[in-house]
């Protein structure tokens, strides 16, 4: 184990440094405990509405955090921007009506002491991935961070961007697989879930997976969530709308309220497949 | 759906043209009715003892097919280019002692008829997805056909590959998701397991994926393997040695017989369990 | 035209709403006014005494502007962060003894005031094309600015952040293609040269091309220099250090004062074969 | 120099091993004697008065050798896929009239014996580039061959690729930069304009660069050959039509004749500068 830890650049996420999978606690849930965690929401928070009906809805269906945008990242300067602070309010209104906990983007270190006072769990977004003076004001939280992979990150530069926020003292870092850049079009981008197996080897840390982002296509969503579970993955986090075709971002990513309650049962069913075969399989063992 | 078909430059593997899925027959085994088909064997043919032993711990364990190379296709000219007729010939005498159906790769039309006397399906390796002129000849076999996803081909390219073979006669084709070329170095290709759902939608012909060239690392290969079914996949092809540290190629990614005991006790546990769901789910459709 | 911004998403840096070529004064020298502006430096600010004798050197060479980074964006946590403000204090006084304007790399908006006060063209690095605070913050200044093209960004991806600096109304953009992410391993990246006559045709901003980080190795720069001045870009920036194989950073790719020397002759007399040829041109025209 | 002999896979094809860059003759014309060839003509034959007609303003031009394809590889099954042995003919006819060798491509071993008897130097497309029985059989040839990249290969693979060539004895390699396959969508290809110094500094073999499918855009196809140029590369290869905007294949990115007319002056007078330097630089060498 010693030999790999010398040949890597990363220390602290480095699995051989710290052999038991890292069980990171946001709100009352755990993520990395063995069970998978669902994280859903609508991709920006639009009102105090909608935000509160969906986390409703989220939590009757089994949800585990919601999510929801309120600073977002877009490629163009006309599109909508997401509600700010005011997103952030409405959040935590819904934390306090449905107890899930919440998760939300922040963009740079001005705007994340007030969002702080918030949110459950600190996204650092795909674009941000090597903010660095962002992941070292995260890194100074004692805020569960979930850190994407950027579009076109290597698994060990991922890595060493976690190593940024452990570097500062906060050793509760969720990786979050959201798909990467290849020449595929046929999908937004093409989810690289040989990276669960891959970072469950080098690292402790626990790893969930976006086939909404992954994809990019609503229907073909279901199918890369299970398939996100079957490798390993410690739990997803989905896009969720009412009405996704009115959506203000990412409609055509979004699963309705019933999808997400036929997916989440398809979760349950595997979940105690799982365990079924995990005392099964120490018969062979 | 005339609306897809007018969209799409292929035809003949469009769904819309042929909503039901097509089911191949291979020996007496058939891929794409609802249960897993595994192929799996050695990524060359060494010896006839290598292969009859294999072949028979395969049958064992409970694959489906046989796979083993003749005419290998390598990027170096100094590398084992394969045992040519002779692996053919020991690849036939091992589907006689174990009653496996046999698939192996063909490299030009050349070798194409000789091959067809041995085997039960042609492989198209991913270097040879864009080869007209061998797709035209596999098309006018009536043999079924395994082809490989091009280490860069879109999807629709993959597809109008497929559109070839079946625009000659043969509509006993197999798609192979087999990994793409990305940035990422951690893992030797890039598993496209978005193919799957997305190859699902928009034609009829059952798609099977191939977890050993898609992360290349034989410790990921299970994972891999499992997500590739819950991702939807008809089937799996496997690389199998018995000493994966003296195969002449492709050893790293190679899974030992017990390891693929192991594999093989999951994916028939999951099958069972998608039986089960399947049936429940029919009580919230 | 009109068609063109109608198809576009991008309105303020688009040819069609400004057909004439923008020009940007950096201190007393103009960029994009149809002479190439070349920016060399070392890659890290190390000590005064190192900027200030590369720049003295770079100076006589007959570069225009003066590059060192003194907040460097490291893939490691403990790798060489850079002097941070002592850096700029040194590029400033390298500025006084050589006359030559600096550009040097800003990360966050928190450090921007002070940066501004020392720099003559903000640098927005690679990793920061989506940074959209940061775009913002610097969009609200007068200085002119390097964007960097980022890893795996598009081409209309990288005007649409030039679009959010313009939008801020600060219109003095210097686009800097820098070598994009592809599969390939023989070099560092991929320097993407048609981007330079597509971005000629889609925008009015100038672009320089950054061919040290677009290969990575030393030894092929000027053959890359010499094409990107031939693709049509503006200009170059260049690596240069005393001594690249003692470099904090970015060594390999680094040109020696001597090479610079001669890379210099080289593009000099380029510029005037260009003149040369577009009288002649008009002959034929 | 036996260093770099040991740690690279290929022998034959290594600088190292041959010092002297190899010259290529075809027909009467030297490739890689150190002024710049040009190979010009349609993407496909059509017809008798086409190919005669162009053959002759391409001579006219300038050109040094006449392209034009006669077996297309198509990825749609349903477009033309050119005139075959009929192409062939016009094209030996257009020799005739004008003088210039002619180059065309070879998809499969069976038609290589015949074209043979028409052709001046064989094309192996980047579809074919790990095509190893047609490596094999055009390296039993004594016809120049010219190599074109994969879409996807890196340059170790496509100088593995010429190693096949030359390992049956067949030494007169040219190798084709024609882009490789990436994220961008702006351009058809990305021209990898890199892999002109690399190569030269890797192997003896002469290297030229097809702009045309590189970049994909007539606009962009002039300001590309420039850069192709000034990277080193020792000529080019074009796509010119009379009128592309009725071509049966690839008349987005092929030349009038008018512009190539314009082109070919411009190479010319950058020949005759590189020249001037070449005598000049020797003054500060």
């Amino acid at each position: 184990m010693s030999k790999q830890v010398a040949n890597k650049p990363y220390k602290l996420v480095n699995r051989s440094a710290h052999p038991e999978s890292t069980v990171v606690r946001v709100g009352k849930h755990f993520v990395g405990d063995g069970s998978p965690t669902v994280i859903a929401g609508p991709c920006s928070v639009e009102s105090r509405e909608q935000i509160l009906d969906i986390a409703e809805q989220l939590k009757q269906c089994g949800a585990h955090m919601l999510r929801g945008g309120a600073y977002k990242p877009r490629t163009s300067p006309y599109a909508f921007q997401g509600l700010g602070i005011e997103g952030l309010e409405y959040l935590a209104q819904a934390r306090e009506a449905t107890g899930l906990p919440i998760v939300s983007e922040v963009m740079d270190t001005g705007s994340l002491p007030a969002a702080c006072e918030y949110i459950d769990a600190i996204q650092i977004g795909a674009r941000n991935m090597q903010n660095y003076p962002l992941l070292r004001a995260v890194g100074k939280t004692t805020k569960p961070v979930l850190l994407k992979r950027g579009l076109s990150a290597t698994i060990e530069e991922w890595l060493m961007a976690a190593e940024y926020i452990l570097n500062e003292g906060n050793s509760n870092v969720i990786l979050c697989e959201r798909g990467i850049r290849t020449f595929e079009t046929a999908t937004r981008n093409t989810l690289d879930l040989n990276a669960v197996p891959v970072v469950k080897d080098l690292t402790h840390l626990p790893i969930i997976v976006d086939p909404s982002h992954g994809v990019g296509i609503a229907r073909y969503v279901p199918a890369m969530s299970m398939a996100a579970l079957a490798a390993g993955a410690d739990g997803l986090i989905l896009e969720v709308h009412q009405t996704p075709e009115t959506a203000l971002s990412d409609g055509q990513q979004s699963l309705t309220p019933l999808q997400f309650h036929q997916l989440m049962k398809r979760v349950e069913h595997y979940a105690a497949f799982q365990d079924s075969f995990d005392t099964e399989a120490s018969l062979y063992g």
